[in-house]
């Protein structure tokens, strides 16, 4: 077999073998297939998209790549939840204990931040002495206990995936559904849970700017993890607007705790609790309607929160910062941006705020890079809001002073403004099921 | 300016700017850009195409991208001459004595075999002595003199070309128009004739498989070229049947000499007349009519076979080779290839015709590889003919008595044989001039 004749074919239009599509992925982890040979076959990919069976050929290939987790020890229902893309995207943070809190098993690798968008990790690191590396026994150990463990990814998860996705990120071949349904699920199928929740966003800030396009990539995914014996569904929400208030390590963690309070902000609560009654009708099999009165109940008597306040003294971390988030180190500097004009707010980049915030320390550029937990941008307006000359927009927190101007002017370019009150868009536009 | 950017750009089908296709073509030569952004690239002009003025811009970046050729030094009107393609491709043999016998300049550079196609060098250099390379006033005084050399191609021409060629070659990205026509012409710019015929082929033995398809690439070609103030021609010819019947490098030098003598076959004698007539008007601006009267003279009384005889002994060869083709050493073994059937010859494999002259010796598969100057195939029947079972369908001339079986099988395998007469297809489909 030759990768040349796959490039032809599928620049041709053709529809490749399941042994043409395990030929690349093993020459992509192998290396003996060339970078240029699978970047043009990627740019092939792009124009002339995939069949389903290709596109689940590619996936299950990609993860049987390499490690694959089996959580067969985990006695329940497992259940795993992704979203695509999220600056200041908490909502693991808050999804996860209510699940856990209602009888879901969630056994969760997540990934650290890189560029505009933060990790889960990081969030739970900010909490000192919270350890994401657990022995795979541990971890089995603390979900049979008590339901819920979330870690980084450890092991050589889809390695053909994490090659290949280096290589599109770098030749303009990321905005391919085919390509990014196998991505996103090939990860997801050997992170190991039975049930999985995507969380699809859409929106001019996400890879797929129309709720047409989200639609498509959300069903392809559903169908992949249908085909792969997995319970799917796909919740598609708003990108436009940013979830919550904070972004940033501990700020995050800060915000999820409140929402779990039950004193969130309005719009993080609404995404978080939908997903998560998602989430508990593939584990329980109930209604929509039923999973989301006791998501509301387990905020209101404290179980979630007190489920959290478990996972993090489980993992090292103090409890008692959850009990009073004053305990979180705070960041030398607060620094309120003020607007120098009135009217309403139309439109926030999201990217161009995650890397505000990088840019003040809450993120990495690289991957070497260290992260400062304190540091973030709490928002006091958001899409709609109504904002008067001199009005607070929002508050940098940073350790570093000399940062904060290029944060500032990040910023601002990414607010754009209205003179008449702005329609408010859906949060969530539809929920599509395997 | 960012690779990633101007990818991105072709792939949703923009425009690139001047700026972004120098930038690619110098990033090429000179290492900056990976591979792999490169061939994602070629994939995404191969679906997305390019203007016009895109292709001039990459045609010219390319061309410039090395050495170009001079050749002011030499008097009158130089031209040169490109066959796209070619198994047993002798034309410059014959056509550059012709047009030098009258009055042309050809100051010629020609390539080495590669792969199933042969290069005018290696024909040149199975004359023993001839040298190809030659210092550049050396050559331009011969061509002052005589009106004609054929070297090697010398220093660096369009390296950008070189990589970009070597790329598409291994991805799959070689049949695309905007691609091959400025590959083309970057070479022919850079080597400085004042006039170019192109010899575009066209048939399922060529690149563009339809006469529609090569009209195209010929208008294109001839469209840089006139942008780039040279006069051009591009005549389209049948590459469905082998031109001569003589594949091998010193076995295309005599059937040069033969066609100069007048005693060659046919249809090897119309392209090369058509050519040498078309690239005399470029020289003359006489009609078409005039100069083929001109060129049929110039082989009638014998000045165009001493235009070649005077090249040869210029060049260090000798020239009584010329006067009597029987001294050119001969292969050890000849070899009938006898026909096991009866019927009409429908079509012949060019590529696997050329496959089987190298497997008697006649090219290189490596660079590395030497030539053997006698080994080559004699084509008995062609395209057209009739045959009668046991009747010779070629001769091999080989020294290696153990590739014949090989070679026999590989010669038999491009043959396509009809029960009834084959139409015969015209030789010269049209000529496009600037």
């Amino acid at each position: 077999m030759r990768m040349y004749d796959i490039i032809q074919k599928k620049r041709d239009g053709g529809e490749l073998s399941d042994e043409e599509i395990k030929f690349f992925v093993n020459g992509a982890v192998d290396g003996s297939i060339p970078d240029y040979q699978l970047s043009a076959l990627l740019m092939a990919v792009y124009f002339r998209e995939m069949s389903e069976r290709e596109i689940s050929v590619l996936t299950q290939a990609m993860a049987e790549s390499g490690d694959t987790v089996n959580l067969s020890a985990i006695d329940g229902f497992t259940v795993d939840k992704h979203s695509t893309g999220g600056v200041g995207d908490k909502t693991t943070l808050i999804v996860a204990p209510i699940v856990a809190a209602l009888g879901g098993k969630v056994a969760k690798m997540s990934g650290r931040g890189l560029g505009h968008t933060g990790g889960t990790v990081d969030k739970l690191e900010s909490i000192i002495g919270f350890k994401t590396e657990l022995a795979r026994e541990d971890f089995f150990r603390q979900v049979n206990e008590t339901g819920i463990s979330v870690i980084g990814q450890s092991g050589n998860l889809a390695p053909a995936d994490k090659k290949l996705y280096a290589l599109r990120d770098v030749t303009a071949t990321v905005e391919s559904i085919p390509l990014i349904a196998s991505s996103i699920m090939s990860k997801k199928l050997a992170a190991g849970s039975q049930g999985i929740v995507l969380d699809v966003k859409t929106g001019s800030g996400a890879f797929m700017k129309t709720v047409e396009k989200s639609k498509a990539l959300a069903e392809e995914m559903v169908r992949i993890g249908t085909a792969a014996g997995r319970k799917m569904t796909a919740v598609i929400t708003n990108m436009d607007i940013p979830l919550g208030r904070a972004i940033g390590n501990s700020l995050e963690v800060i915000e999820a705790v409140e929402t779990l309070n039950g004193r969130g902000c309005g719009d993080l609560a609404e995404v978080c609790f939908c997903l998560a009654a998602n989430m508990l009708m593939l584990v329980n099999g109930k209604s929509y309607e039923d999973n989301f009165a006791d998501v509301k109940a387990s905020v209101a008597d404290g179980s979630a929160l007190s489920k959290l306040r478990q996972m993090v003294e489980y993992q090292g971390g103090n409890p008692e910062w959850i009990d009073n988030t004053e305990l979180f180190p705070k960041a030398k500097y607060e620094y309120k941006v003020i607007s120098s004009r009135s009217g309403y707010i139309n439109r926030m980049d999201a990217e161009k705020i995650g890397i505000a915030s990088v840019i003040l320390g809450a993120g990495r550029e690289k991957k070497e890079d260290s992260v400062d937990f304190s540091a973030g941008i709490i928002l006091e307006k958001k899409t709609c809001d109504k904002v008067e000359k001199g009005d607070t927009l929002a508050v940098f927190h940073t350790n570093d002073e000399s940062k904060i101007e290029e944060a500032e002017k990040r910023f601002l370019s990414a607010l754009e403004f209205a003179e008449n009150e702005v329609e408010k868009q859906p949060l969530i536009y539809e929920t599509i099921t395997g």
